[in-house]
């Protein structure tokens, strides 16, 4: 593998070709009409221009990606994350073009990202799932039975529904059958279908997560674990290594049950295994993502492993170095997601130009980002400017070194989640470490955020309507192709 | 200890700053005219103004630094490494204004900041040096027999002489008596007193330092060694932990001697005890450095303790907090010092403007600088820019990202030793482990390297014809002064 084609942009490609320039793998980067400028772009030993600036064009296009492998003699494509990182589609057409995606199988892909299939790979190593219902029920008496083997709370969604529709919360058995039929009645009204599922609900949930990595040779073994509980809008903002809630115990179990998900679909490569948490340390697999996961670096910091080199000599056919008896947990990482976003205004993104651009330094302190003083943030991809990632001999440190960072790191022109950041590490509920996914919506009441709403089609819109007043785009198609790629990215990582 | 003034400059003093500020400490920052505008000044919390740009009259200017510290409140002084850090009588001033010195005590700095001293001091913990003869000799029988019981190659030098002067190198008994004759000769016509010590001549010297901290409870540990073997003209430039060549035993063997050199002197914070270690690794007691180290990042990487930290707790009286046996070596750490020199021109200072100045980032670099683009660097200090430091899980990884980092560094205006750091990187003798402080004498050859030469005063020249031609200082006297302290900064560190 001596070239090596990195099919993504922004900091995630800058990062992987850090990783190869070390192993002395020649990089080539592939660059839209927005990103003509972009570091990435620089950085690499060549660069292959692949369309317009919208991802459907240029990023998205697995053709235009493959063309640019042939004419420049790469043999392999790191895809990053994102974009086209976990489309089994593309995965066999790389392979059947006679190159290969350093990545797991579009097998492993395809399986792990249907949530039904994964559900039923993970099952045959038994690993714990929110206890509830298999099927969608109407029977209300029937319901009632499975809801007292369930346990209260309990969750009733419709079968249906999607977005919190047809959601409800029962908290005890008497409240029941009043609330089945509400559900039962509203679904069926919004709907045409009155079928339920009924499961546990976890009021005070934790994102956790495990990172593994697994060879051609059948070795897998896991890396701990990222706390990525801190989220705005369901999407991460905030992860940590190791968690503040895992005891060595459940830290073992997690691990265990990751290596057995990833075993059920013969996982290679690097991939996360997510679990949601529950006060009593109960965990719960929710899903499998197959592709290097944007708060990597935590993991990174507290174990020495270059997940991307693995990455990639797991892609030559080499078996992982070490051992899962090797690994330890050494210090502790944070990482902030810095976006160019409002977090005063809903977290809708502020895109312009890096007036000032000043990244901090010094004692653990580690900034992966694509960009620099001048530049503009396109509007066409993930608002994500850079992460912001901490190191300290223990948690406090990590904390105590974030604000330092937070404090050096200068940006004007745009504003960011670096502000948010600093409220997030002085609150006594992360410092403490009692926190949970709810942290944002309990916490965070500056601004315009009481008015928070997960409707995506209002979100789209003052998103779309932003970019038309400020003339970033001139068409209303256009507003709306970037709205909902917008909208799609931010829910992809 | 709510105030800290650093009295120092340059990339220590915003090294010190940002671990004052992740403990929650205020920071006074001190500053000479040509430093008005440099970045510890407006990292501050607040700056005092202390006089002119020579150092004599402002960073060596103890006085005018206490009364900053009455000025601004400040209760604790850090001086960095260099101008006051080793001084015993401003030790003494600090105590006498009722100030903390956040270092050692001035009896501590007294006996180690003498080689005679220090030797004795050592002797009471039976700390191994070059064997060789206590006292001065002229008697040639007496010299042939104790050079016969130190063992042959002999180095015989003049008592009286320095810098190389009268020195010989006998590398059998056979021919001792003609080289002694001839030393006591050379030795009596060019100082008028013809005694001579005689030691064992260390012809493959490695230089390993062993970092100690100590506490006012009488607690003392290592942190593991450093070797700093590749010097350009007797000064570091090149630094890395652990070293490649300590066996577990000797670096356990060495740690003790170290501990017990900081014992026999009470030792309080953080020092260094320096060895010169021979082919066989037997290593012998040089001297004790009684401040914080410019290469300390390196020791911080593999333990993961901020040393600046455990000073300042040292100096607020705590005990330190974790014992010898918490301590372990992580990965490999590697420090390349980028000084605004000429490797192709003996390493002379080449002094200007950073016209552009872009730091490598990413996954294990680091870099302690106090610079940005469109700063000059001053004349009247040491020419260090900044200080680039790789981590790797092993030696292999450290070199690879430190190579991958010297490609991102991205200075012009100025000639740095970042080539010469590549040159290292990717010398055999370096990348196997196998080199000794002869490193840059033996292998690297370019421009008028060759025609090196110790003498400082040759040197002291070819920096004032410079400073002169280039019109960077007006009189011959200022030159004069700015070359010796040039030379007399490089030497201290």
């Amino acid at each position: 593998m001596q070239k090596i084609l990195v099919a993504n942009r922004g900091e995630i490609a800058l990062r992987v070709m850090r990783s190869a320039r070390e192993m002395g793998i020649k990089t080539v980067a592939v660059y839209s009409d927005a990103d003509r400028d972009a570091l990435h772009v620089r950085y690499a030993d060549e660069a292959v221009h692949i369309g317009e600036s919208p991802s459907a064009k240029s990023y998205l296009a697995g053709e235009k990606i493959i063309a640019a492998c042939k004419q420049t003699g790469a043999r392999a494509i790191h895809p990053g994350y994102g974009f086209l990182s976990e489309n089994a589609a593309f995965a066999r057409m790389v392979r059947e073009a006679g190159l290969i995606l350093i990545g797991p199988s579009p097998e492993a892909m395809e399986i792990m990202g249907n949530k039904l299939s994964a559900k039923a790979a993970a099952l045959k190593y038994d690993i714990p799932m929110v206890p509830g219902t298999e099927e969608a029920i109407t029977d209300i008496e029937e319901a009632k039975r499975r809801a007292v083997e369930v346990g209260f709370p309990i969750l009733i969604k419709a079968a249906a529904g999607g977005g919190g529709k047809g959601m409800r919360i029962v908290d005890a058995a008497a409240d029941f059958e009043e609330q089945m039929a509400l559900a039962v009645s509203e679904a069926t009204s919004a709907f045409g279908d009155g079928s339920v599922f009924i499961e546990r609900y976890v009021s005070s949930p934790r994102h956790i997560e495990i990172q593994v990595l697994g060879d051609t040779h059948g070795n897998i073994l896991h890396l701990f674990e990222r706390d990525c509980s801190v989220q705005r809008r369901h999407q991460k903002v905030i992860e940590e290594a190791p968690s503040s809630v895992l005891t060595p115990e459940i830290r073992r179990q997690m691990g265990k049950c990751a290596v057995d998900v990833a075993r059920s679909v013969n996982y290679t490569g690097a991939g996360t295994v997510e679990f949601i948490m529950d006060e009593q340390l109960n965990f719960y697999f929710l899903e499998m993502n197959t592709r290097l996961q944007v708060e990597h670096p935590v993991t990174e910091l507290i174990t020495g492993i270059d997940l991307v080199k693995e990455q990639i000599r797991i892609a030559r056919g080499e078996a992982i170095s070490f051992k899962q008896e090797d690994l330890e947990i050494n210090g502790h990482a944070i990482e902030l997601r810095v976006y160019a976003e409002d977090p005063d205004n809903n977290f809708l993104p502020d895109i312009g130009t890096l007036q000032t651009y000043v990244t901090p330094k010094g004692p653990g302190v580690r900034v992966d980002d694509g960009f620099e003083q001048g530049m503009e943030i396109p509007i066409y991809y993930d608002p994500m400017i850079a992460k912001l990632i901490t190191y300290g001999k223990d948690r406090d440190e990590a904390i105590e070194r974030m604000l330092r960072a937070i404090d050096e790191y200068n940006i004007t022109g745009i504003t960011t989640t670096l502000g948010f950041g600093k409220f997030v590490m002085q609150h006594p509920a992360f410092t403490s470490g009692n926190f949970d996914t709810h942290f944002v919506k309990k916490y965070f009441t500056p601004g315009s955020l009481q008015n928070s709403t997960d409707d995506e089609a209002m979100i789209a819109a003052l998103v779309m309507e932003r970019l038309l007043s400020e003339k970033k785009v001139q068409t209303i198609d256009v507003a709306e192709a970037v709205a909902g790629n917008w909208l799609k990215n931010r829910k992809e990582f």
